[in-house]
């Protein structure tokens, strides 16, 4: 039996307010004679975020017998390359976005150059955090959700699909180069906070299952987003809606049309419950929480 | 006997050009549908630099019998940081400058919103690189390269003193927030430079020697660069100088006097070479190098 989005919403509550509290206690105290620059830090924080990479991830170590503390330290490390990634976006060179949820961008509520700074700063602590030993006490396990982080979040990763999405306000895209750039943009996130837990548990061979799973989750997530965007009410999302089609932008929508889109979004996350129903029982809520992803409205 | 500078000069020339030759090679190749991203990392590689954190790390590493391999890819990677940072540095948003060693900046060449991706994916890139096993076989050693090197980059390092060094913009600083400012801005940077090999060699009682040398070379070399800004050669230096003094900005020039400067910079210089001593005929480039820092024209 299906549990209700609201159900699944507070439990995301619940676990975003916790998460929340422990990711502050990573950001370095200020040592020095300047304090803007953590309390903008602090400030993107407390702005929040739906936490989706870190609950993902946690779920899957829990289901993987991962150590608590060793998954929120790697779940921290991909919201902080999250966060730089959103304060970079909303810039006035990249998407020039002044809201997000509901509250000034940091930019807006700072100035570029400390949103430029802010950013830089998180992209350094998420490698501080997983290179340190609280992590996990092999260094060869650390030194892998390194490498993997960084590759997911750089030029062959987050970063070129960031790039690729500002050329395509430039040029319209054919379906494969939306797939393409949605891959890099939001997949290559997911595809590692999915398969972190196996590195972490070194149970490598569950890898496999959790890409399929991620690349599944991560593609129904982003046709949930642009059909947010298309149909979504502002005031929950929090930031401005119809974005892509004021900017002439392809989306899987406007390729796919809505109803495709939708009968996609399902047919994936159909298909990502799937792969999980081998783990039985304690796969429950990571089940609940993949079914979410198309069930929300905001 | 004192080498004369050009041929340290022509010796650091030719490091450089051998440097760079392999350090594009640690730049991903874009396995995707753009090449604008990679076109731009590349540039600003092209454009070039001093390259004097790698030649310090890899001249260091020789005294120590660190394998070459580790030093330059422990090299790349702090050189990758320190292009990041310039060409965040030189946006708009922050120190608008137009040119850098005489060709257009990053963001003239291209766009800002490029820009700030290539500032990020370089920042990427420099962990990536020290998270592989090439960079040297023990994943405690590699942790420890990454620990210290996000830690010399981020809020309480080089991204804490551009913070400051903004700042300075709007309020006069005094001497000791001017030096506090420099040795996070530019010295955290060199000190990670100065220190990686004994972590790449396991030789950890030379640690204290090497911070007490980088001290006195970063701060030396901050001293000779606001001495440059002052009286240097716009052509040579191959950017717009007397930024500081335009903008009535703090410099340590300003608040110690030339002369004093001048003088200060000398003994700095004078007391780091007094350190190599201990390494006899071994420290006999690296000495030459210390020197050159104060002696350099551009």
């Amino acid at each position: 039996m299906k549990n209700k989005p609201e159900n699944v919403e507070n439990y995301l509550n619940t676990f975003s307010s916790k998460f929340d509290r422990n990711l502050v206690d990573l950001i370095p105290k200020s040592q020095k004679i300047s304090s803007k620059l953590f309390d903008a830090m602090h400030y993107v924080i407390k702005v929040g975020g739906k936490r989706l990479r870190p609950i993902f991830l946690m779920e899957i170590a829990k289901i993987l017998g991962v150590e608590k503390t060793y998954s929120f330290r790697t779940a921290a490390s991909i919201e902080f390359i999250h966060c730089y990634s959103l304060v970079h976006d909303d810039l006035p060179a990249m998407d020039n976005d002044d809201l997000r949820r509901g509250s000034p961008t940091c930019h807006r509520q700072y100035d570029d150059a400390t949103a430029i700074l802010v950013g830089d700063a998180f992209q350094s602590l998420a490698f501080e955090v997983l290179a340190d030993k609280k992590t996990h006490p092999d260094p060869g396990i650390r030194c892998s959700l390194i490498n993997e982080l960084a590759k997911s979040s750089g030029s062959n990763g987050m970063v070129g699909g960031q790039m690729l999405d500002l050329e395509a306000e430039k040029k319209k895209l054919d379906l494969d180069q939306i797939l393409q750039l949605q891959k890099l943009k939001t997949g290559e996130l997911f595809r590692f906070s999915c398969l972190a837990s196996c590195i972490l548990s070194e149970k490598l061979d569950e890898i496999r299952i959790f890409e399929d799973f991620a690349s599944k989750l991560g593609l129904a997530f982003q046709i949930k987003d642009d059909l947010l965007d298309v149909e979504g009410d502002e005031k929950k999302i929090g930031k401005k809606t119809k974005k892509d089609s004021d900017r002439g932008k392809e989306t899987l929508i406007s390729l796919l049309g809505k109803d495709n889109a939708k009968k996609k979004s399902e047919d994936l996350i159909f298909k990502a419950i799937k792969l999980l129903e081998r783990y039985g029982e304690k796969a429950k809520k990571l089940i609940e929480l993949t079914d979410f992803i198309i069930s929300r409205n905001k």
